[in-house]
């Protein structure tokens, strides 16, 4: 048909009409897809095509199950009612309709394995017409990826709530994609626990790895063992029942759940009740300080493997998923090397270094965990290739790490490059990908052996109140990178995306954006006005915490578990959404040779509403000494906006700044990039940029 | 000693001096004064007397009870420890610690009623010095009130944590200070039900009326009537099991809880099972629509009155309240006139009218009342005299009615200007006194019939989503006119507080601020960019829902309890700060005879940004149905802002502007002052005064 067309076309207009109305036509192409703004999904399915029109979403909607079905799905479904109406707020019935009136028909093949396993097929395909929806996959774990990506279609339109027409065939490319979160440190409630399994669930991830204990607490209740719980967690630990409760939760929402026990470090908590594991002499008290100590297991005593016997028992049971995490991480050596008796074992073993001692100690555990049915897995230091090949390697350090273990064998997940406390930016989290660097170059075979990754949340700074925020939404791009197609890697498509998620999540109960006004008021106090608290918003949306391994170097005293964390550090974000559309605009302007003239008045705005905003905050500053704390940051931004405005008014001249003025600038930015009260001032490189242009620079035609 | 002073001083330099002494120190006492920034309070208390210093609040804080005790107090004062490391943020410990340590020492007397009463002493003294503090009270009531006014005074200070040093004597005004939550037009979840009380503690309001009948629902379980609940509510109830858990939450408060069924009117949902208890005949269905309706039940048979004691023999047991709330409003009587048997057994029992035959009904029904050992409660129409004086009526009709019953004997409490509902700001229901008006001229002994009052949430417009920002944080305006001294009646003051009290309900869980929020992006839709959000806030900052009872009229098609909530008119606060601040700002620039230079800047900057709102906002509107509907309001802003501008420019040039303009002007604002979309444009009325002044009005020399 379409030859014919063309045929005929040709033979009527000629070569030249034709390419002409090609052209058109392409144009008129593109400029429907510049009309059809991209569908707001996170993480990106592998497969999208966009149908004509939109399914309507109203208060007769129902939904309908076909095929096997399970109470697990039954709850999904009704789940998945409750949160359409909620983000709706429409008043949707909860019952399941009959399937010839249902809006949503959904359709599962077969079960999945009772408990979840690696490399299930996660698959779905969902069809979205103007009369309906199918939803299709072999096994819940798909149905329940195919609901979230749904639901993250229910928008409003120009004409009522409606999904749009899509066909979408989806699964991950990852079979691991997890969230740790560290309950030692700060102890975390099983409510915020919950509401980070929503969210996991909204992303896709399928992991949730729980540090459970460390030097600062031993959070789970034992039975056989008891005192490990009484005395190592400050009565702040989850009972088993719990325990249970949030591993049903988790299946409810294709989550698997992996315990992690850090031995034979990380391990001051055991020997508060448990003395006689330790390698030195006690007695023992939980850590309240942060870093790398020296208490560590004897790996030469038999009773120590006796009393791991009976927890990893009692724990294997209490835990369904065939990964165990024994840590394994951060191990000094100091205790050892202090020990006779374990030297003299050492010597008696021909053990030759405490690195030959801790592979001994591992395959000792692995037999353990083994004979209680469970596959090892710990971080990069349990790898050595006297273990059997069923460990699994989690490398915080790098894909190095991974490449090498996946050569010999072992399969392995990244998290170097997922710690979400080290408060790096998404887009920099979103860049890193488990199959790059050393581990690109693996055969097929053995990239399958990398099984994906788990982003961190380590808790030294983290609470029940600001967890969220220090996880969401910069998680959601690690979520992507573990599920979506490796192509799918553009910033500012995933930006604009995670703006979407981090509304939907709160939505759904998360508090990331919610509790850091909350925080914002505690440290404004009940004496601030309205404008004062606008100054303190202004002020602190360019502002971050300082970055990775920082944050205890420059801490005003040295900070412990009881610190509080009521500073302007412990509640603002730790990625400036508004510091990052600063720079945004300033290299829009810059690209246009300092020319757009709309761009030069935002600037403009900006800078003088930072100029005048410390004058508005200093008496609150008086007042408040958490605000005091943060003064001379004001200042700083205020000074900042002066270089601001001082490059823009030698730009509006039309002629290159001279470089002595330029010198006294940059040596003026240089003095704004330093920590105070440990937070930065994001806004400075991009006015660095903003000078660097009017001096000669991008503004006079020279490459930025 | 003062004596002494004054007359050597005298002799010395004669009684000018000392004259110009005491100005001096006048003076002194005043800028102590200004300096001293007013104690956030709210209620504000009895009794006040400023301290010298603080008392600082650090981890190490601790509280002990003294005197008698019981579970309760233990139960408060952790409650009061939680509550103040989550407003601090500082890791304080839950454990009492020992009277000598105790940073806070509580005292109490001696028990109060196992079962709460009206007029019970709920006084307490707080004081508060650098070394510590004590509160003390006859019994636990005024305890719990005592630690609310000790977490209010908890704030940052410029040297950390601290409470003033005080000393607070304190006691309510009215023993009656209620909250009325209507749970049958819309069901509302016990979770939200326990954070309003949560927030009723907050503010020290002492009886929970909760209205669990009517013709849109019956929410509560009944084991002996179990029709009703079942076929009366699309089940959603309260169990009794739940009902009990929440009587204990608010007990613990020191919360009385009054349960009402209203007969014999808006009782549809009772006919649904039960149409042999209705005057018309059946089938019923439950109420879909809002309004009065004509089902009543039938006074004139004897199986009514057996029904009702059955259920009410129930529910008396269940609630422990010695009050027992019967409702009894808007009966329209076409039932009764139209029934045969009715209108003949008023003929045989002499009863003249409707409200004969209602009479009739509540002396039968406060018999069966009375019977169960509860005293009857309910609206104005249960008021006649030949009932026994030991009924109290709730006044929803004003002062007047109260005054008359009291002058009869009966007690009363007010609900008129206080109807939550009505979109009232919160001064007009601020400005209301239960002893004013017809009131205020009673005896002594007439005016303590007057227990109070109760603030009501009606439900036709509200849900678990949007109910916090219906109540809060106006309701806390009702508190502060209930607990407080007459004399405290300043608005001004007020409004400060109630920012405050805002602010820290949110941090005890309420979400009248954050859902706002929510609710806005989901009306913005997925697509929205940030310019756009933030368009669609500075738009609906200067909005507010229609007021009265003109919501229903004005509805775009009939609203019934199945219509979404999901408009700008159900998500933005029924009182805007923003406006009201507006239109402060408007007032202080003509106080000055518009020569406020600083003034005059600030309006002509809020007025640019409104001029150019609407072109920031209309993108979305063609995106976001919901927006669109608000489209017409943007653009009225965006015309309200220009007539703004016209007038600034006509003050500027310091002439008059001529009275053609101002007719022009006067006849554009009358057409903004309608409502669109259910919505009233706020500065209306501030901008009008502004035209006013220009033209030869307050900005010459005229009284405004």
């Amino acid at each position: 048909m379409v030859q014919d067309f063309q045929q005929n076309f040709v033979h009527n207009f000629g070569w030249r009409g034709f390419l002409l109305l090609f052209l058109f036509a392409l144009l008129i192409l593109k400029s429907i897809s510049a009309q059809q703004p991209a569908l707001n999904l996170l993480p990106i399915p592998a497969n999208i095509q966009p149908g004509a029109g939109s399914l309507r979403i109203d208060s007769s909607f129902s939904a309908a199950l076909t095929g096997y079905t399970e109470p697990r799905l039954e709850r999904a479904a009704e789940r998945f009612l409750q949160q359409l109406a909620r983000q709706t707020a429409l008043p949707i019935g909860r019952k399941a309709a009959r399937l010839a009136q249902a809006t949503l028909v959904i359709h599962t093949d077969h079960p999945s394995k009772e408990i979840q396993e690696v490399g299930e097929d996660e698959s779905y395909v969902l069809e979205i017409t103007g009369g309906g929806a199918k939803l299709a996959a072999p096994n819940p774990l798909g149905i329940l990826h195919g609901l979230q990506t749904f639901l993250q279609l229910v928008d409003v339109s120009s004409d009522g709530l409606a999904a749009p027409a899509v066909m979408i065939q989806d699964k991950p490319r990852f079979p691991w994609r997890g969230l740790m979160i560290d309950s030692a440190r700060h102890f975390i409630p099983l409510e915020v626990i919950r509401r980070n399994l929503d969210a996991m669930e909204a992303v896709k991830m399928n992991v949730f790895h729980w540090h459970l204990s460390d030097n600062q607490g031993f959070r789970i209740e034992s039975k056989r063992l008891p005192k490990l719980h009484e005395m190592g967690s400050d009565g702040l630990f989850y009972t088993q029942e719990e325990i249970r409760d949030v591993i049903a939760y988790a299946r409810d929402r294709g989550i698997r759940m992996v315990p992690e026990f850090d031995v034979p470090g990380h391990s001051t908590a055991w020997f508060v009740a448990h003395p006689e594991l330790a390698s030195g002499p006690g007695p023992y008290e939980i850590e309240r300080r942060w870093g790398v100590f020296d208490p560590a297991m004897d790996p030469t005593k038999e009773t120590t493997y006796k009393f791991l016997d009976e927890f990893i028992g009692e724990m294997a049971k209490l835990f369904p998923d065939e990964f165990f995490h024994v840590g394994g991480d951060e191990v000094n050596g100091k205790q050892w090397n202090a020990n006779n008796q374990i030297q003299e074992f050492m010597r008696a073993h021909g053990l030759k270094n405490n690195q030959a001692l801790q592979a001994y100690f591992n395959k000792r555990l692995q037999a353990i965990v083994g004979k209680h049915s469970k596959s090892m897995i710990g971080w990069d230091e349990i790898f050595d290739p006297s273990l059997p090949k069923d460990i699994t390697i989690h490398s915080w350090r790098g894909q190095a790490s991974l490449a090498t273990a996946a050569k010999q064998g072992y399969r392995g997940l990244l998290s170097n490059g997922y710690y979400l406390d080290l408060g790096w930016p998404a887009a920099r989290h979103y860049a890193v990908d488990p199959v790059s660097g050393d581990a690109a170059n693996l055969s097929p075979e053995e990239k399958q052996r990398i099984l994906g990754g788990e982003s961190c949340m380590w808790a030294e700074y983290v609470n029940a109140e600001n967890i969220d925020s220090r996880i969401w939404p910069r998680n959601a791009a690690i979520a992507e990178r573990l599920w979506s197609p490796a192509e799918v890697r553009d910033p500012a498509s995933m930006y604009a995306r995670l703006d979407f998620i981090s509304t939907r999540l709160e939505l759904l109960g998360l508090t990331h954006r919610t509790h850091h006004g909350r925080m914002l008021h505690r440290i404004a106090g009940a004496t601030a006005t309205t404008e004062e608290f606008a100054a303190l918003q202004t002020l602190t949306d360019q502002l971050e915490p300082v970055k990775d391994y920082t944050r205890e170097q420059t801490a005003p005293a040295e900070p412990t578990s009881l610190t509080p964390m009521n500073r302007v550090v412990d509640a603002i974000p730790l990625e400036s959404d508004a510091a990052r559309r600063f720079s945004e605009l300033v290299n829009r302007f810059i690209a246009t040779s300092c020319l757009d003239g709309d761009a030069a008045e935002l600037l403009r705005a900006q800078f003088t509403t930072w100029r005048d905003n410390d004058a508005k905050l200093q008496p609150l500053a008086q007042r408040s000494f958490l605000v005091r704390e943060v003064a001379a940051r004001s200042q700083d931004l205020s000074t900042l906006a002066t270089i601001g405005l001082a490059a823009l008014d030698a730009i509006a001249k039309h002629q290159p700044a001279p470089d002595s003025w330029k010198t006294r600038q940059l040596s003026a930015l240089d003095k704004l990039k330093t920590q105070k009260a440990q937070l930065l001032l994001m806004p400075v490189p991009a006015v660095q940029k903003l000078v660097e242009a009017a001096a000669g620079g991008a503004c006079f035609g020279a490459k930025p």
